[in-house]
């Protein structure tokens, strides 16, 4: 991971995986060759997690087996478990992303486990991610705000970090799963993570559903913050605000970037015309709920 | 003025001028009206430009006559002249905004006067509306850059503002016309502003047209901004970039503002209503144009 601001391109996954309409695999591999051709170096393509959860993810060893793979490009995949973990091995992926939550009542509805419980299963999955030389980041989810318990306590949030960098994450992505964060909020909880890890080892996963995306990731640069999550044309809603902006959208990010003298080398053009084939070809209406 | 947070509507003038359509007196009335009853205690009702470069202001006489004025809130019009001040007077307003630009060039266009020109004006300006009792806001235009002349130089910002201060202005208003402002530099800017004239006598006045109202808004917040002008709905475009965002909308900043921990006393539920009818009676798109 570069030193430089980065951008972690999780359209094909955490966008797809909140939208209702199947992609099929050619599609799937198409918008991600188009993410990569555009300049994104981390793109996230898909998730092995079973099926009967998230159907829109079926396909991901398919998708992973038939990209074109680019040098310099790291092409990760998101991993619940032993099982998902060994597919993704069998699939050729070699950046693989955890994920667990910072609130006990998400954590238990999301992956049906207590906090320190996942903790325990992270343990096996990091050693054997290692000893197959995976690249490994970390997702802390409703960070800055749980929808079922509301405020989240951030020292809790900094200890499950601290615990997940020790068993050889390389990055922490701090999840605002929900867009409940607030600028100052975001601002604060940035600058004590970049402060503990190091501004290379945490980046931000911000949603858009309250609007406040793009300031709050302003709010996170300016605590140090160099590598955010993104989705090209926010794509993906929110499962728990039907209608509602899900992920950051990436021309969004990237447009604040630039704005901030940090290039990206993204082409914004190359994004407005990927969102553009989202809605014209696929179908998508990502325009419109961008609006407040 | 209060001494906590401020929005002050610029829809009905700075919204509608650069609209091309033409709203008749009572619908500008009613918006008027809307406006008040969701909470905003300042608006800037019209302009007392000549009708011949602004046509959609020419009844702000009007306007301003048959609206029903509630008490504690200022009904702010633009005047441009001694004639539209005389006008302005006539008509019964107590509230009165003057505008000037930064830049040599963007002057010379917009009023046909050098800046030295427009501050010898302003003083005749002043005098008058000081002996009637009015209050004074003074827009400094183009302050984060020029379309025509690019950077500005922050001095003479700071140097036209002294002045107008002097002259017996209550409030600077810094106006981003043409939303070029970047975030780093509206806070450092709006940093100097307030450190040299104090919260309570500077405002924002920003445009979204690169997509970074919001974020701007915040960064002016964190250099002690307290005073933002918008427009609902972001009502107007931008003249020099036609389909673009014009006006940072002011359910966007609302919703800033709230996120900060300042309530405004302004319902986000009328503001949607109120956009929802410039859309539906009157036929503005402003949800589409508000899109990256």
């Amino acid at each position: 991971m570069q030193n430089d601001v980065s951008v972690f391109e999780v359209g094909p996954r955490d966008g797809l995986q909140n939208e209702s309409v199947l992609l099929p695999v050619e599609q799937k591999v198409a918008l991600i060759h188009k993410l990569v051709d555009g300049g994104l170096k981390h793109v996230e393509i898909g998730s092995f997690v079973h099926p009967k959860w998230v159907p829109q993810m079926a396909d991901t060893d398919e998708v992973a087996r038939t990209i074109e793979k680019k040098p310099g490009v790291a092409y990760w995949a998101l991993v619940p478990n032993m099982r998902g973990l060994e597919r993704a091995i069998d699939a050729g992926i070699k950046h693989v992303a955890f994920f667990m939550s910072s609130s006990e009542t998400h954590n238990q509805k999301n992956i049906n486990r207590s906090i320190s419980e996942s903790l325990v299963a992270m343990e096996e999955l990091f050693k054997l991610a290692l000893s197959e030389k995976l690249q490994i980041r970390a997702y802390i989810s409703t960070v800055f705000g749980c929808p079922f318990e509301g405020e989240v306590d951030f020292d809790r949030v900094l200890k499950i970090g601290d615990r997940l960098l020790e068993l050889g994450a390389q990055q922490i992505s701090l999840g605002d799963t929900t867009g409940m964060g607030r600028p100052l909020q975001v601002q604060e909880g940035s600058k004590r993570a970049v402060e503990r890890w190091d501004s290379d080892r945490v980046a931000l996963h911000l949603h858009d559903t309250s609007g406040l995306g793009q300031t709050n990731a302003f709010a996170g640069y300016l605590s140090g913050i160099r590598a955010f999550d993104s989705s090209v044309g926010g794509l993906g809603g929110c499962p728990y605000a039907p209608g509602a902006p899900g992920n950051l959208a990436t021309q969004t990010l990237v447009n604040l970037l630039e704005s901030l003298g940090r290039p990206t080398g993204i082409s914004r053009d190359s994004l407005r015309e990927t969102t553009q084939w989202l809605e014209d070809d696929i179908g998508f209406n990502l325009t419109q709920r961008r609006s407040l």
